[in-house]
């Protein structure tokens, strides 16, 4: 172990926040100097874990853009924390690199949460050391609840294939929307749909407070009808009033609890181990061979073979992996 | 080249419906005996298509289940097949592993297109031998464009990474929708819109026509919005009464004879190639892998190891490229 990840861990079991800040820059380095320190980092979180486990429990909060995410998970994280807990919030956005910023993890939405020394908030982890935002997000988990972190909120934007990814990395997943006219159903589509174990419909405020409420009842409907009983709860919730945040605190408990008694807990995250062994298996392995010699010298040629049409992309990837004795 | 695939490429050069049909299955397998027969099969397509280049146009339908995706494409395809065209439908369905069939390319609701002796219909190609349903329906097109089909139209459910992928392998992507009360712009999420070259208001007949229209002149505005101009149109369309398809068909040539002039097809189409060689590599790359006898010896217990806790995913997946010598 170098001299500085003992620092960094020494910083991280100390509840150094700016340390945990830098574990998790370490993990978002794609410079190779940075692996060896990587693998050992996240070895040693993982040894500070299996000191006391069972006791973290993870929950993304996904949705559409703009119906209140940070604000909602500002408001729970407090409610958390009055609680006995420690919160680290990550937030992941698929889509910033279309976007070419962050609309996630505000600090300024989340600002009562970021001043309480039990939280810690990281907006907009991007594409870790490994690639991918499962795999970030993973070890940016790790690292907190190595920093003793007991309750980790993932806060992501809705974009399809992101309540999938989030969805194997959490013990529970909540979709927050809000009503708006003609809106119906957007956002749930078919297939996030299973994936969704809870509904918030946010902004249950002001004007938006009756609408809420009928919103909440018709897709609480919808969903029995969709997904048949049970149907994940539909909550109307106000960041800002406050409405509905304990009821979805007393909800989200209630389910942690039950996947923990039915021993569904342990069987997801083990199989979410294992497909982290795998994608970092798969990881590895491209980094690997792209860094072998062979790679280098006929990659960029066969690359301009398939371009100019001279070999088809099968033949000239075939070529390449006999070129690599494989 | 063995004599299986000899007689098939006699079969598809002959314009055999149903030899045409048995390369795809072929192309489907994941048996490794027929790795080398796939490979050989492919290439003597891409040769058989460097005879006549530029010929072949692409375009693909998605949407949501239920607008009437397959009916509209019976429509069109006999309108190109007036026009002269030979024309090829593959269905990729990416929901069926979950929903445990194809709602797809449904012979059906193609019954009219299907009789044709210039139409070829493939329903539901499942993932092929490369896995991934974007490389299927890349070797599936290139097996019909070999037998002489010069419009391919794939048709794909739209749920978010799967226009995406579609988008990857064809020249247009129409997005086939219908006015349904508060949809709104459900199906039309951001970052899919920027995929999509030309809406289809589906359903656009009986008590349907006036809302088909509505909602397309609402769509329309709503995605000059969103987008800006120039921004897709949307047509009102019916595949009942005819209504809209040969406006369909006229912007579909239109779209197309510009990528063609600003010379955006065959940038794309060189792009597609690249992206293709990418993910055959990584594909074979994996599979080669996986046959290693080290891999054999020490996955499944690095597996169980991660299984049960021993190991950190990220430390044994290291361990087996060690054990790999990688």
């Amino acid at each position: 172990m170098t001299d500085r990840v003992k620092e960094l861990l020494d910083l991280l079991v100390k509840g150094d926040r700016g340390g945990l800040a830098r574990c998790i820059t370490l993990l978002e380095s794609r410079r190779p100097i940075d692996e060896a320190d990587q693998i050992s980092l996240l070895q040693a979180c993982d040894d500070i874990i299996a000191t006391r486990p069972g006791i973290s429990r993870r929950v993304a909060f996904t949705g559409p853009p703009g119906v209140g995410k940070s604000s909602l998970i500002n408001r729970y994280g407090l409610r958390l924390i009055r609680d006995g807990h420690r919160v680290a919030v990550l937030a992941i956005d698929p889509t910033s690199k279309r976007t070419g910023g962050s609309i996630l993890g505000d600090k300024t939405r989340m600002a009562d949460l970021s001043r309480h020394e039990n939280a810690f908030i990281r907006p907009s982890a991007t594409s870790g050391h490994l690639g991918g935002t499962a795999e970030t997000t993973r070890e940016a988990i790790l690292v907190c609840e190595a920093a003793g972190y007991d309750r980790i909120l993932v806060e992501t934007v809705g974009v399809g294939q992101s309540e999938h990814d989030v969805s194997q990395v959490v013990d529970l997943v909540v979709f927050v929307t809000m009503a708006r006219s003609g809106d119906g159903l957007q956002g749930i589509k078919r297939g996030i749909l299973e994936m969704v174990d809870l509904v918030a419909v946010n902004k249950a405020e002001d004007d938006g407070h009756q609408a809420a409420l009928n919103h909440a009842r018709e897709l609480g409907s919808a969903l029995k009808l969709l997904q048949g009983a049970p149907a994940p709860a539909c909550i109307p919730t106000s960041a800002i009033s406050g409405l509905g945040v304990d009821e979805l605190s007393d909800v989200i408990d209630r389910l942690l609890s039950e996947l923990v008694d039915n021993g569904s807990l342990d069987e997801q995250r083990q199989n979410q181990r294992i497909q982290w062994f795998e994608m970092a298996l798969n990881a590895l392995l491209q980094r690997r061979i792209r860094d072998l010699p062979e790679w280098k010298t006929h990659h960029a040629r066969l690359k301009d073979e398939v371009t100019d049409g001279t070999k088809t992309p099968y033949a000239a990837a075939r070529e390449l992996l006999e070129r690599l004795a494989l």
